[in-house]
Protein backbone atom coordinates (compact mmCIF):
# COMPACT_ATOMS: atom_id res chain seq x y z
CA UNK A 1 0.00 0.00 0.00
CA UNK A 2 2.86 2.80 0.75
CA UNK A 3 4.13 2.02 -2.30
CA UNK A 4 1.02 2.57 -4.42
CA UNK A 5 0.13 5.82 -2.27
CA UNK A 6 3.87 7.11 -2.76
CA UNK A 7 4.09 6.06 -6.41
CA UNK A 8 0.58 7.43 -6.91
CA UNK A 9 -0.06 10.26 -5.25
CA UNK A 10 3.66 12.81 -4.95
CA UNK A 11 2.55 14.70 -2.51
CA UNK A 12 2.00 11.04 -0.06
CA UNK A 13 5.92 11.16 -0.70
CA UNK A 14 6.58 14.69 0.25
CA UNK A 15 4.54 14.70 3.18
CA UNK A 16 6.65 11.14 4.19
CA UNK A 17 3.22 9.43 4.93
CA UNK A 18 3.91 6.04 6.53
CA UNK A 19 1.21 3.39 6.64
CA UNK A 20 0.97 2.26 10.28
CA UNK A 21 -2.30 -0.52 8.90
CA UNK A 22 -3.80 -1.16 5.82
CA UNK A 23 -6.18 -4.19 6.19
CA UNK A 24 -9.47 -4.72 5.70
CA UNK A 25 -10.70 -3.14 9.32
CA UNK A 26 -8.03 -0.82 10.19
CA UNK A 27 -6.59 1.69 8.51
CA UNK A 28 -4.05 4.35 10.15
CA UNK A 29 -1.90 6.18 7.89
CA UNK A 30 1.17 8.54 9.92
CA UNK A 31 2.88 11.32 8.80
CA UNK A 32 5.89 12.81 10.65
CA UNK A 33 6.23 16.39 11.41
CA UNK A 34 9.57 17.66 9.77
CA UNK A 35 7.86 18.09 5.86
CA UNK A 36 4.10 18.69 8.02
CA UNK A 37 5.03 21.66 9.84
CA UNK A 38 3.71 25.25 9.51
CA UNK A 39 4.80 28.77 10.33
CA UNK A 40 3.90 28.40 13.89
CA UNK A 41 6.24 25.16 14.43
CA UNK A 42 2.79 23.42 14.48
CA UNK A 43 1.57 20.53 11.78
CA UNK A 44 0.00 22.65 9.13
CA UNK A 45 -3.79 22.03 8.43
CA UNK A 46 -3.51 21.13 4.57
CA UNK A 47 -1.12 17.89 5.73
CA UNK A 48 -3.77 17.12 8.87
CA UNK A 49 -6.45 18.10 6.14
CA UNK A 50 -4.92 15.48 3.69
CA UNK A 51 -3.68 12.41 5.88
CA UNK A 52 -6.94 12.10 6.74
CA UNK A 53 -8.59 12.61 2.78
CA UNK A 54 -5.96 9.42 2.51
CA UNK A 55 -6.53 7.42 5.47
CA UNK A 56 -10.26 7.75 4.28
CA UNK A 57 -9.53 6.56 0.31
CA UNK A 58 -7.29 3.95 1.74
CA UNK A 59 -9.83 2.30 3.57
CA UNK A 60 -12.08 2.19 0.51
CA UNK A 61 -9.58 0.98 -2.09
CA UNK A 62 -8.69 -1.79 -0.07
CA UNK A 63 -12.51 -2.87 -0.18
CA UNK A 64 -12.79 -2.48 -3.84
CA UNK A 65 -12.59 -6.35 -4.87
CA UNK A 66 -15.67 -6.90 -2.93
CA UNK A 67 -17.02 -4.95 -6.37
CA UNK A 68 -18.12 -7.08 -9.69
CA UNK A 69 -16.28 -4.24 -11.49
CA UNK A 70 -13.88 -1.89 -11.55
CA UNK A 71 -14.16 1.19 -9.86
CA UNK A 72 -13.01 4.69 -9.29
CA UNK A 73 -12.44 5.94 -5.80
CA UNK A 74 -13.13 9.59 -5.42
CA UNK A 75 -13.46 12.16 -2.71
CA UNK A 76 -16.86 14.26 -3.14
CA UNK A 77 -16.84 15.96 0.42
CA UNK A 78 -15.07 16.29 3.70
CA UNK A 79 -14.81 18.65 6.44
CA UNK A 80 -12.36 18.83 9.48
CA UNK A 81 -12.16 20.03 13.05
CA UNK A 82 -8.72 20.86 14.29
CA UNK A 83 -8.80 20.36 17.74
CA UNK A 84 -5.61 21.13 18.92
CA UNK A 85 -2.27 21.71 17.70
CA UNK A 86 0.06 18.80 16.83
CA UNK A 87 3.66 19.35 17.14
CA UNK A 88 5.04 15.69 16.38
CA UNK A 89 4.16 12.62 14.41
CA UNK A 90 0.49 12.42 13.64
CA UNK A 91 -1.70 9.88 12.96
CA UNK A 92 -4.90 9.46 10.81
CA UNK A 93 -6.96 6.51 12.02
CA UNK A 94 -10.08 5.58 10.04
CA UNK A 95 -13.35 4.50 12.66
CA UNK A 96 -15.51 1.72 11.63
CA UNK A 97 -18.78 3.19 10.21
CA UNK A 98 -22.15 1.36 10.43
CA UNK A 99 -22.28 -2.54 9.13
CA UNK A 100 -24.37 -1.88 6.39
CA UNK A 101 -22.46 1.48 5.65
CA UNK A 102 -19.99 -0.54 3.15
CA UNK A 103 -22.80 -3.23 2.02
CA UNK A 104 -25.39 0.07 0.78
CA UNK A 105 -22.18 1.37 -1.12
CA UNK A 106 -22.09 -2.08 -3.05
CA UNK A 107 -25.51 -2.59 -3.81
CA UNK A 108 -25.92 1.38 -4.84
CA UNK A 109 -22.49 0.74 -7.14
CA UNK A 110 -23.86 -2.47 -9.04
CA UNK A 111 -27.68 -1.21 -9.59
CA UNK A 112 -26.41 2.35 -10.18
CA UNK A 113 -23.19 2.39 -11.51
CA UNK A 114 -22.08 4.59 -8.10
CA UNK A 115 -22.26 4.41 -4.18
CA UNK A 116 -21.10 6.50 -1.77
CA UNK A 117 -19.98 6.04 1.92
CA UNK A 118 -19.33 8.50 4.76
CA UNK A 119 -16.28 8.04 6.63
CA UNK A 120 -14.66 9.06 10.17
CA UNK A 121 -11.29 9.80 10.77
CA UNK A 122 -9.39 10.59 13.78
CA UNK A 123 -6.14 12.24 13.61
CA UNK A 124 -4.34 11.11 16.71
CA UNK A 125 -0.86 12.66 18.28
CA UNK A 126 1.23 11.53 20.90
CA UNK A 127 -0.14 9.47 23.17
CA UNK A 128 -3.82 8.78 21.81
CA UNK A 129 -4.60 12.43 22.00
CA UNK A 130 -7.33 13.48 19.48
CA UNK A 131 -5.95 16.34 17.35
CA UNK A 132 -8.63 16.62 14.65
CA UNK A 133 -11.80 14.89 13.64
CA UNK A 134 -12.28 14.20 9.86
CA UNK A 135 -15.91 13.08 7.89
CA UNK A 136 -15.43 12.34 4.58
CA UNK A 137 -17.87 10.98 1.95
CA UNK A 138 -15.97 8.96 -0.84
CA UNK A 139 -18.32 7.68 -3.84
CA UNK A 140 -17.07 4.31 -5.92
CA UNK A 141 -17.58 5.00 -9.50
CA UNK A 142 -17.63 1.84 -11.72
CA UNK A 143 -15.01 2.19 -14.43
CA UNK A 144 -17.32 1.36 -17.39
CA UNK A 145 -19.23 4.74 -16.06
CA UNK A 146 -18.42 7.14 -18.42
CA UNK A 147 -20.53 10.33 -16.95
CA UNK B 1 4.49 36.35 0.97
CA UNK B 2 5.95 33.66 -2.01
CA UNK B 3 8.95 33.16 0.12
CA UNK B 4 7.40 33.13 3.22
CA UNK B 5 5.25 30.51 2.47
CA UNK B 6 7.66 28.71 0.85
CA UNK B 7 10.07 29.33 3.72
CA UNK B 8 7.90 28.43 6.59
CA UNK B 9 5.42 25.98 5.46
CA UNK B 10 7.78 23.18 3.46
CA UNK B 11 4.61 21.48 1.91
CA UNK B 12 3.34 24.36 -0.02
CA UNK B 13 7.42 24.28 -1.64
CA UNK B 14 6.46 20.67 -2.30
CA UNK B 15 2.80 21.34 -3.94
CA UNK B 16 4.82 24.12 -6.19
CA UNK B 17 2.19 26.81 -4.83
CA UNK B 18 2.47 29.98 -6.98
CA UNK B 19 1.23 33.60 -5.38
CA UNK B 20 -1.58 34.73 -8.01
CA UNK B 21 -2.49 37.88 -5.74
CA UNK B 22 -1.82 38.74 -2.26
CA UNK B 23 -3.20 42.32 -1.51
CA UNK B 24 -5.84 43.45 1.20
CA UNK B 25 -8.95 43.02 -1.35
CA UNK B 26 -7.39 39.99 -3.49
CA UNK B 27 -5.46 36.99 -2.77
CA UNK B 28 -5.25 34.09 -4.96
CA UNK B 29 -2.64 31.16 -4.96
CA UNK B 30 -2.19 29.20 -7.85
CA UNK B 31 -0.59 25.14 -8.05
CA UNK B 32 0.90 23.30 -10.92
CA UNK B 33 -0.48 20.13 -11.59
CA UNK B 34 2.51 17.79 -11.60
CA UNK B 35 3.44 17.29 -8.07
CA UNK B 36 -0.69 17.82 -7.17
CA UNK B 37 -1.94 14.77 -8.88
CA UNK B 38 -3.87 11.67 -7.73
CA UNK B 39 -3.79 8.06 -8.73
CA UNK B 40 -6.88 8.91 -10.99
CA UNK B 41 -4.30 11.48 -13.16
CA UNK B 42 -6.54 14.52 -11.39
CA UNK B 43 -5.55 17.06 -8.68
CA UNK B 44 -5.51 15.03 -5.26
CA UNK B 45 -8.28 16.14 -2.83
CA UNK B 46 -5.27 16.71 -0.39
CA UNK B 47 -3.82 19.44 -2.42
CA UNK B 48 -6.86 20.90 -3.46
CA UNK B 49 -8.31 21.07 0.23
CA UNK B 50 -4.67 22.62 1.13
CA UNK B 51 -4.30 25.62 -1.17
CA UNK B 52 -7.70 26.87 -0.20
CA UNK B 53 -6.52 26.83 3.75
CA UNK B 54 -3.45 28.68 2.55
CA UNK B 55 -5.32 31.02 0.47
CA UNK B 56 -7.72 31.76 3.75
CA UNK B 57 -4.88 31.69 5.84
CA UNK B 58 -3.20 34.27 3.37
CA UNK B 59 -6.20 36.86 3.34
CA UNK B 60 -5.99 36.88 7.39
CA UNK B 61 -2.54 36.93 7.47
CA UNK B 62 -2.14 40.41 5.11
CA UNK B 63 -4.25 42.07 7.44
CA UNK B 64 -3.00 41.20 10.67
CA UNK B 65 -1.29 44.73 10.51
CA UNK B 66 -4.93 46.07 11.69
CA UNK B 67 -4.50 44.06 15.08
CA UNK B 68 -3.15 46.76 17.45
CA UNK B 69 -1.05 43.21 18.99
CA UNK B 70 0.75 40.43 17.05
CA UNK B 71 -1.52 36.88 16.70
CA UNK B 72 -0.95 33.64 15.23
CA UNK B 73 -3.96 32.48 13.10
CA UNK B 74 -4.81 29.30 12.95
CA UNK B 75 -7.42 27.32 11.33
CA UNK B 76 -10.64 26.16 13.05
CA UNK B 77 -12.24 24.22 10.80
CA UNK B 78 -13.24 23.80 7.52
CA UNK B 79 -15.03 22.00 4.83
CA UNK B 80 -15.04 21.30 1.62
CA UNK B 81 -16.60 19.89 -1.49
CA UNK B 82 -15.01 18.71 -4.79
CA UNK B 83 -17.48 19.48 -7.58
CA UNK B 84 -15.23 18.14 -10.59
CA UNK B 85 -12.06 16.96 -11.38
CA UNK B 86 -9.23 19.18 -11.83
CA UNK B 87 -6.79 18.00 -14.70
CA UNK B 88 -4.49 21.00 -14.76
CA UNK B 89 -3.15 24.22 -12.96
CA UNK B 90 -5.59 24.87 -9.72
CA UNK B 91 -6.25 28.53 -8.19
CA UNK B 92 -7.50 29.20 -4.44
CA UNK B 93 -9.41 32.60 -4.93
CA UNK B 94 -10.92 33.68 -1.33
CA UNK B 95 -14.17 35.44 -1.87
CA UNK B 96 -14.86 38.82 -0.24
CA UNK B 97 -17.00 38.16 3.21
CA UNK B 98 -19.12 40.46 4.59
CA UNK B 99 -18.04 44.12 5.19
CA UNK B 100 -18.36 43.48 8.91
CA UNK B 101 -16.65 40.11 9.07
CA UNK B 102 -13.11 41.64 9.43
CA UNK B 103 -14.09 44.84 11.43
CA UNK B 104 -15.88 42.05 14.08
CA UNK B 105 -12.53 39.85 14.24
CA UNK B 106 -10.34 42.91 14.91
CA UNK B 107 -12.88 43.98 17.73
CA UNK B 108 -13.27 40.61 19.49
CA UNK B 109 -9.15 40.19 19.31
CA UNK B 110 -8.62 43.48 20.66
CA UNK B 111 -11.32 42.81 23.90
CA UNK B 112 -11.16 39.26 24.04
CA UNK B 113 -7.68 37.99 22.93
CA UNK B 114 -9.16 36.13 20.20
CA UNK B 115 -11.62 36.76 16.96
CA UNK B 116 -12.74 34.45 14.63
CA UNK B 117 -13.88 34.90 10.79
CA UNK B 118 -15.35 32.56 8.29
CA UNK B 119 -13.87 32.75 4.71
CA UNK B 120 -14.82 31.24 1.72
CA UNK B 121 -12.75 30.31 -1.14
CA UNK B 122 -13.71 28.90 -4.53
CA UNK B 123 -11.13 26.84 -6.23
CA UNK B 124 -11.36 27.85 -9.92
CA UNK B 125 -9.28 25.33 -13.06
CA UNK B 126 -9.41 25.90 -16.98
CA UNK B 127 -11.44 28.69 -18.09
CA UNK B 128 -12.86 29.99 -14.32
CA UNK B 129 -14.68 26.43 -13.90
CA UNK B 130 -15.42 25.80 -10.36
CA UNK B 131 -13.60 22.80 -9.05
CA UNK B 132 -14.18 23.39 -5.13
CA UNK B 133 -16.58 25.20 -3.00
CA UNK B 134 -14.51 25.44 0.26
CA UNK B 135 -15.18 27.44 3.70
CA UNK B 136 -13.08 27.68 6.65
CA UNK B 137 -12.69 29.32 10.18
CA UNK B 138 -9.85 30.95 11.04
CA UNK B 139 -8.84 32.27 14.62
CA UNK B 140 -6.04 35.30 15.38
CA UNK B 141 -5.02 35.01 18.66
CA UNK B 142 -3.02 37.10 20.94
CA UNK B 143 0.61 36.10 20.55
CA UNK B 144 0.65 37.50 24.60
CA UNK B 145 -2.49 34.75 25.18
CA UNK B 146 -1.26 32.06 27.03
CA UNK B 147 -4.17 29.67 26.45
Amino acid sequence: MLRYLHEHIPLSRAMEVRVEAAAREAVELSAPFGPNVNHRATAFGGSVSALAILAGWTWVHLRRGDLAAPVRIVIQRNRIEYREPVDGTFRARVLAPDPGAWAHLVTATERWGRGRIALQVAVLHGDERRAADFRGAYVAIRADDGT
